[in-house]
């Protein structure tokens, strides 16, 4: 079942509309919450009157941060862990009378309906005394009065670095030292459904029903934030529309689960809309880099240095993490003896960043990869051959965290694939002396991804199976499917194992913490290889446990038995069904035992993906315009399990890097931090129509880490994208952009500066 | 945690109704099913017209017999067998032409809402062609004309028979020999929340959420009903209102299940009415006695020999096994060398019988019980002493099926305790002769009964616990809640056993046959016996695990570790918390495994519980009125897990075994079957302003068989009611009545009959 594209298992219920999401699965008497919030970008409610909206018939409950849990818990979908200096910063409140950026929760009403709900909000009366508005990590990291935090006067979040080699003696001994800088902006993960979920209570216990990414993690963050046991809680997670990363954060749940207790355990939805997604939830952080490189005459890399500052916004989330995850990126995959790294997260009043599908490496690839080109050109070379000539070939492992290696590594096969596809020799130099407004262009950018997040964080998986009277088996497990394949792939690694049909396995897609296996969840493009081995694991106790009734059942027998397609062989004879063993392991009267299978493991491994992508673009430069004319990433992902699923992620993954290079982009009003374009209407996200013939490729190499030879393949897609078109507009126009999205207004302010208009 | 009265653990939520049914749980788009029923009592249908149905603005579809699946399937909650021998009867279509009894079920609309379904039902047009009734099992097991069944030419569904030594022979040598008939009502079970389902579909697999007892049993039934692997069928059941054994027949769920596959898979909610819940469901058998005996001198049993003709009704349900357990039940306990036994179970025109909370054993110790009486009038011998002389002391097993054995006897103390509480000796001198419109008397009767089906089927539980991050332990079972108070016993099993408090035992009680472990479910008093020793057997894996995690955490701990209250001890100190070790168990980064235990065993163990009934009554012979002044039922049913629990169970019990004494009967029509008065102002439900005070007394033996020393008490309490207050009656009165419930109508009859009027 590896490696063959079956059809996703919840593709026809997902298509015709019975795919139950939160929303279908909420009883008809939900109350409705809606929050409340802040008209301020930093400052503290003096006053607050709720009294009004309190007197509003229909209005069953209005709470303020003056009424929720005096304490503090983290929100990001880490495992947790036991020791105090590994655990996720704790800076929020359910709700907030310290206002740190524009829309802060300050409040929140619970009605009968949601028109009410509405009605209540505005009559709630809020005064504030304000401060000052610091949107830049540049300033802000130098502290604000009063600091955004209490405990971090100088607003800086975290700050880490490294050295390797010196920088200092290798930029010496270079024939070209380059410098430049770039930034990235904020974008939002624009996931069809928004956050929503209900809460109730039952048992002295609260259920929170939500869509998120993160169930078990979920389920503790609930009990911190309102300092109750963690098994009082429990999170159920039915199908999803997306997530992204933005439902690795625990957003509203615990407020939800708050306003249930305080109605009485009566259930309460809270579906936040659109734009409190995009203002209230959570984004990808934008950050801007310094980078300095040395090269020798023959274009190798001897010293690097990178200044990395990212802006958190005004909630720690998943913070310096993802600053982090850029520095390690900077010193894997290009051969380089000398280098430096250092990253600042820094706390600013603007929206806050969190987890977004590459997890702070769209960030850095768009820089370094920038830069890549930028040196290349600099020194006259052909970018590719640049790359080439420094990039590691073969295994390589991480200078610090060992286990984090390339066991497998196909670059240098991609990087072939997406050159004959894009026909780079070729374009590269039919492109190089022209003249006009219209102008073409090829350009490409490569990375490498680690997968999962061993060792810097637990990895653990949990998975369950049943064997079925008729024979099939049942999957449960903790680990989520969030619109990417999850089950399907999950279903075809049991079907391999198990030697099965996939119609005869069924996956329980719903999680539920109170039933399901525990596992971290659907992040860091961990689980087709965490919990895919774990699943693995799982299905061949199951294998042996069933063949072990077997030989139970045909005390008789003597040849070695073996599971095929619902039968049990042995040698070459059919023995026995495995319907009529699955029958007799229920309802013998003799020996009646139903057979399952249980694994808890942690998962002590990762393996490096990498991949690239190859784009050509036309150019108008008098329209700012960038038309993409073809458009490939290749990646080297492992074995794929379900290349027809890998293809539709990668188009995802490309769709999502084309709009961080071309348009997406959340603008703040500068004074207050407030976004001024948080809706799908002045938001520019990709759509159908601005899409171009996308290709995916892919290299297969068996990855000896991988449960079935797989590694990463969720979040590379989105990657190299915005920087493989970025250096195609510098190849047509030999404008070098250094802030992505490229819009028509900063092509056209680029153009001008460079005297093309 | 044995043995203490803990609150239930679904009290709060029940009493404040937050506790979610089927009902509560529809989702609010639910398309409304409603059935067709016959408007005769026996034919066939000769043309059915829907046309006018399906034209009805808001009917989504009409279907009828002509559409299901042209096979016939079971509907008995039980275990199911590998062989056909052991098999329940099929002789049930989810609807059908040929008629059997009055309300057959012939076409079901389903419509956009309730009040557009029960119109359309007025709109089918049904011709028929009618057959003669029989509604008397006597008549009926002569044969008719067409049979019942095409297959039973005679209607006599099943006869089974046994010997024991010679009665002839052993009434030769009797110096008294006593005939007498013996007949028991039809009733119904009458549980507050009537028979409720809906059903969806969801990846092809049909999901049918019901209030049943037995969920796991009801996967396999659908799926035999609709001829589709079972594997594709999920059954969630949530809280449920009562069900005393009529849900533990798979009822309207495969048409529930048949009617969402004609609509797409939308959701159909099928609520069945209180009237059909009488007419259309189960039933308690109606039961004929004849019953001879022989005594000698001393008033030993010589010999007894039974002759029982159940009526079945119209389909086979759970069919001849009920009268079977009678005739097994017939003898067990009290001495006697020669015995013979003889049952049939007769088709009739009539509702059809099924589980009801005895099973069987409320019909024949009603006969038994006042046979025992009527035996000790004619010898001139006080009932009670009559009793003892006959009842085996110790130790018994089952003639025929050895595990069938009183491994504990307390038979003898619970007489002497009921002889106490209604001052037997005492009344009976007292009341033993009076004249006069009112008179008082005191009866008893007395009981066995099994614990468990094994070894006449199979027993098979599962249970799976999981550790919590904070310590505490949560519980998935097969087993279900029917609002007897297994969850809290349960709970109290693994508290036990883990030694913990209840607070940190998390019961999951929806069952769900996909995710939760299999087991047969709440039937034949067998939960606390048979699931309890896995519950224990579970529980005791999960301590291992979590001692066996505890030294691996402390390598250097040689002296020996237990588990206290939340605290691991190793020899007196406090070696590490509970929680701390969970954490890690979920969080360590060097060996974290989440704590799970998982057992599925087959149970093959059983014993006997026993107990009796004492009465006091006053008698109005003019006006045909029974008060009972004083009540009491002593159990026999081993150690109580909990005794207030125990106390309610009992309290319940006798509330329906006063209702079958004195006024419960659904009375039928006789020339078509009809019953006349299938609602709850006709049928005459005991209230609370019919109930006097009602007494419970125990007598704990510890019952080697039993997980905590336990045994039967689920059913047992409504057994010996009815026959305690007849021979009351008979003390006060001087007139046997053999047929109950004894209604002032009878009453007078007998009285008048007696001279006594």
């Amino acid at each position: 079942m590896i490696g063959k594209s079956v059809p996703r298992v919840d593709a026809y219920d997902k298509v015709t509309g019975r795919a139950k999401f939160t929303d279908d699965m909420a009883p008809h008497n939900c109350l409705v919450a809606k929050v409340y919030h802040a008209r301020i970008g930093n400052g503290v409610v003096k006053s607050i009157d709720t009294s009004k909206a309190e007197a509003l018939d229909g209005v069953v409950k209005v709470v303020t941060f003056k009424d929720v849990p005096n304490h503090c818990y983290p929100t990001p979908g880490h495992p947790w862990s036991v020791e105090p200096a590994h655990q996720d910063i704790a800076d929020r409140n359910i709700l907030t009378g310290r206002v740190r950026y524009y829309g802060d929760d300050i409040a929140a009403v619970v009605a009968e309906d949601e028109v009410t709900a509405q009605r209540a909000l505005r009559l709630i009366e809020v005064e504030y005394e304000e401060y000052p508005v610091v949107t830049d990590p540049r300033k802000s990291m130098w502290g604000s009065k009063p600091p955004i935090h209490l405990d971090k006067k100088d607003n800086v979040l975290a700050r880490t670095n490294y050295f390797i080699g010196n920088v200092e003696e290798g930029l010496k001994q270079s024939d070209t030292v380059i410098k430049r800088t770039y930034k990235t902006p904020i974008v939002q993960h624009c996931h069809i459904e928004n956050p929503i979920s209900y809460a109730y209570m039952e048992n002295g216990r609260i259920i929170v029903v939500s869509s998120t990414q993160i169930p078990h993690i979920m389920r503790r963050v609930i009990g911190q934030a309102l300092g109750i046991p963690w098994s009082k809680i429990r999170v159920i997670k039915p199908y999803i529309g997306g997530g992204f990363g933005n439902k690795q954060d625990v957003l509203y749940e615990p407020l939800n689960a708050f306003l249930t207790m305080q109605v009485g355990g009566r259930p309460v939805k809270l579906d936040v809309s659109r734009e409190e997604t995009f203002c209230n939830t959570r984004t990808r952080h934008s950050i801007e880099y310094e980078l300095t490189a040395g090269v020798d005459k023959e274009g190798h890399l001897l010293a690097k240095d990178m200044l990395e500052i990212s802006n958190q916004g005004a909630y720690a989330s998943h913070g310096h993490a993802i600053a982090a995850n850029g520095l390690t990126s900077f010193r894997l995959q290009y051969a380089c003896p000398n280098i430096k790294g250092e990253a600042y997260t820094v706390y600013t009043n603007t929206p806050v960043g969190g987890a977004m599908r590459g997890y702070g490496i769209p960030q850095v690839c768009f820089a370094g990869e920038c830069f890549m080109d930028d040196i290349a050109k600099e020194i006259g070379m052909d970018p590719l051959e640049f790359r080439k000539r420094n990039l590691i070939q073969g295994y390589y492992e991480d200078a610090y965290l060992k286990p984090i290696a390339a066991h497998t590594n196909g670059i240098f096969a991609c990087l072939d694939k997406g050159a004959e596809y894009i026909q780079w020799d070729k374009k590269r130099k039919e492109y190089s002396n022209q003249t006009g407004n219209i102008r073409r262009g090829v350009g490409m950018a490569l990375f490498s991804y680690k997968t999962g997040v061993w060792p810097i964080s637990l990895e653990i998986a949990g998975a369950r199976m049943v064997l079925n009277q008729d024979g099939s088996v049942g999957i449960m497990l903790g680990a989520t499917e969030i619109g990417q394949g999850a089950d399907t792939v999950f279903c075809q690694m049991a079907a391999e194992v198990l030697n099965m049909d996939m119609e005869d396995i069924h996956i329980q897609s719903v999680q539920d913490t109170d039933v399901t296996p525990f596992d971290t969840g659907a992040y860091a493009s961990r689980q087709t290889f965490v919990t895919g081995t774990v699943v693995k694991e799982c299905a061949e106790q199951l294998k042996k446990k069933i063949l072990d009734y077997a030989k139970e059942l045909m005390p008789e027998e003597t040849r070695e038995l073996s599971l095929d397609h619902g039968w049990i062989f042995a040698g070459e004879d059919h023995a026995i069904s495995l319907e009529r063993l699955a029958m007799e392991s229920y309802y013998s009267l003799s020996n009646s035992s139903v057979l399952t299978a249980e694994v808890s493991s942690q998962v002590k491994k990762n393996t490096i993906s990498t991949g690239c992508c190859f784009a050509e673009v036309e150019v108008d430069i008098k329209l700012g315009k960038i038309k993409i004319l073809n458009i490939i990433n290749v990646h080297d992902s492992g074995k794929l399990i379900n290349p027809k699923l890998a293809e539709m992620q990668v188009h995802g993954g490309m769709s999502m890097g084309m709009g961080y290079g071309l348009s997406e982009q959340l603008l703040l009003d500068e004074k207050t931090g407030r976004p001024l374009n948080a809706n799908l209407l002045d938001y520019k996200l990709m759509t159908i129509m601005d899409t171009p013939e996308i290709k995916a490729d892919f290299v297969e190499l068996e990855d000896p880490e991988g449960p079935f030879g797989n590694k990463a393949l969720g979040e590379p897609p989105a990657i190299p994208v915005a920087p493989a078109i970025r250096n195609a507009v510098l190849h047509a126009t030999g404008v070098a952009f250094n802030e992505n999205p490229l819009t028509p207004q900063k092509l056209i302010d680029g153009f001008m500066k460079a005297g093309l208009i």
